[in-house]
């Protein structure tokens, strides 16, 4: 094992916490995982303001802001619902509004989001058909056709746009309209792909896009929602399964009055509030192609260091890059090198992928220097860790590969 | 209508808001409802602090405090789900893990929240027994004791502790004996009460406790809870209703290794923690004396005025305090006029109490002077209506109540 090339850090993969404390009297932390996201002052400010009670008049007004401006982040004039919760509970609620039990759905998965769709669903008794595809695969519009023109009569179909366990962006607007074409409804999760990559709700034809407060639109986790479409609304009036928080026509009623049938997490719906606002303010088409930019500089910084690229080395794989850990180490203890050197928070490997890769986020309030900080980091644990890294290129590759405006 | 005896304030029920800016240019919030109620500073603090990764080991630490801070004030060994949930997250919680489609449940009602658990029950296919007593009630055991009888065989029955739209405190340890003998699972909603007048847990023999973080806890909306017994896990192994963000197992089994299984709302989690610290600092037995001494100044204070109490005038009133408007004067205007005169936002009647009663909420970060703040205020606006108003008693009565210590 190479010996640190800074002074006073010692050279191993592992360090516990304690020693560092001796060391780096002063330690920042990097949160540079694809969710929960750093979260920028002006909305941690808003979060210190005193309780406000969610049915006074002080709320009312951020609250009808904060939903419009939620449907100008998901283009489109669907009401979009929304719920304290986890994103999955927008998951849940897009399976107990639309779905009975014995319903024939269609679910697309390449990583652990998708399967995400087919626990949740087959948890609500649906007739799943799982169009299981390897993880890291990008779902081919073909395989849906294929899958829906052999399932028969399809409700529902279940597609995730970013799948954040591998990195990949899908093609969701053609998988949409393979969907569309079969008669069924479009369901899509875009927890982490919202406010950073292109998604069109309503020229896409998507009935129902699912997100959540805690990726890209840069607030802390706790909110989530579905934006939801007349025929979507159509189905959830027949749909038997039980639900109450999320109930879909409960909600859409309370919010027509800018009111909530329960009481929200108001803090957060304020903070939203300013960060929607800051994100509309640079402009969507700035934010997807600043997204873009900052995802070619990861790719490009790590493959001159020498590593392999797990997610796709494409303009769309602007969310999260994974990568390949070197023959001989295992990506948890890069993740957990960062961590305990640097406090630098990243991503490990899902599932099947545990050890396998690890993976650095940029969605949300990122700019290319958190990428470069990533960078500069990651190659030092490696190398300290012996492994064949290219010295000294990675941040220089990746200022240059920021400069090049990206074709979104 | 008499003149305001305020210089610059003008007479009249009715203002709006507007005006207010020009005669009151530095406006300060009063928050006066039984939820979400007041945070304090330290509070509001923690929650401007840069986001965690709920999986970094900075957030593990306070995860674990938190938990077991809540088993305390729980006063429970059993274990205390968390949620990402408005309060109402967990009612539906603790219906979908313990009740399959066509199972009897008992569900004693007298306001508000005991139909929200009839409402919940049906939802998910209960079959619901509803001792449903007037809206204002404080149930008898003897009612639970004959409905059970006549039932037969009951698998749950759904209590209310705090009944938050009327301000009745139900003998709930009294009603649980009586729910047990019969064996059946007890479930109490202890959204308002926990933390604020004495609650018994594992003594009382309760199965699950539901409340949630914007109560007496002193933290925003967000984060909500089930503590689940031995007896209540086994129930909901059987249990068919489908669930999946809150099931019972999956968060068990996650908690255990102080893990979540979907991203919590981390920075409700880490403010939860601290204001628990704050409430196990000034003890339990200290702040349900304290709530009873505020229940009682508000109470003292609103008859030494001349006005009706509509909740009861005992000790364990000490959540909110209910008052019928004066004849000749509706609720809501009250409510209305000291929210657009004064800032101070108190809470109205509910469902068949609409217009008829005004509530004043003191939970949580209240100490006397938010009790004469209150007073003072509805005093005012209730003799420029043109109420019969005893005036400038309430506050000195209110002062000398809180002197008396309760007998908790």
């Amino acid at each position: 094992m190479a010996s640190s090339p800074i002074a006073g850090v010692r050279p191993g993969i592992h360090r516990p916490a304690s020693s560092l404390g001796c060391e780096r009297v002063v330690e920042k932390r990097y949160l540079m995982t694809p969710g929960p996201t750093p979260v920028p002052p002006e909305v941690l400010a808003v979060l210190a303001e005193p309780v406000v009670h969610h049915r006074a008049r002080d709320f009312k007004g951020t609250y009808e802001r904060c939903l419009a401006r939620l449907q100008e982040v998901y283009r489109t004039d669907n009401d979009v619902l929304l719920f304290t919760a986890s994103g999955t509970g927008a998951f849940e609620g897009a399976v107990a509004n639309l779905t009975s039990p014995g319903d024939r759905i269609v679910v697309v998965s390449s990583g652990n989001f998708g399967e995400r769709w087919a626990a949740v669903t087959a948890a609500y008794g649906a007739d799943v058909v799982h169009v299981r595809l390897p993880w890291g695969a990008t779902p081919d519009p073909d395989d849906l056709r294929g899958a829906l023109a052999s399932a028969g009569d399809v409700r529902v179909v279940y597609l995730v746009h970013s799948e954040t366990s591998t990195g990949v962006v899908s093609d969701v607007q053609s998988l949409a309209a393979v969907a569309k074409d079969s008669g069924a409804l479009v369901v899509v999760d875009a927890v982490s792909s919202l406010g950073a990559v292109p998604l069109e709700t309503d020229a896409w034809g998507i009935d129902v896009v699912v997100s959540g407060s805690q990726k890209a639109l840069m607030c802390p986790p706790g909110l989530a929602f579905n934006s939801v479409s007349a025929e979507a609304l159509d189905q959830a009036a027949r749909a038997t399964s039980p639900r109450y928080v999320f109930d879909w026509e409960r909600t859409r009623k309370a919010q027509a009055k800018l009111d909530a049938p329960f009481t929200p997490a108001v803090s957060l719906v304020k903070a939203l509030d300013v960060a929607l606002g800051m994100l509309l303010e640079e402009g969507l088409e700035a934010a997807f192609e600043r997204h873009a930019r900052l995802g070619r500089a990861c790719r490009e910084g790590i493959k001159a260091m020498g590593l392999e690229l797990f997610s796709p080395d494409d303009d769309r794989s602007a969310v999260v890059t994974a990568v390949r850990a070197p023959s001989g180490i295992d990506a948890g203890d890069v993740v957990a090198s960062l961590r305990d050197r640097f406090g630098i928070t990243i991503a490990g490997g899902q599932g099947e992928l545990k050890g396998k890769i690890f993976r650095i986020g940029h969605i949300g309030w990122f700019d290319v220097f958190d990428i470069t900080t990533a960078l500069a980091a990651v190659e030092l644990v490696l190398a300290d860790a012996g492994a064949d890294i290219e010295r000294g290129i990675a941040v220089t590759r990746a200022l240059e590969a920021y400069e090049t405006h990206a074709a979104v």
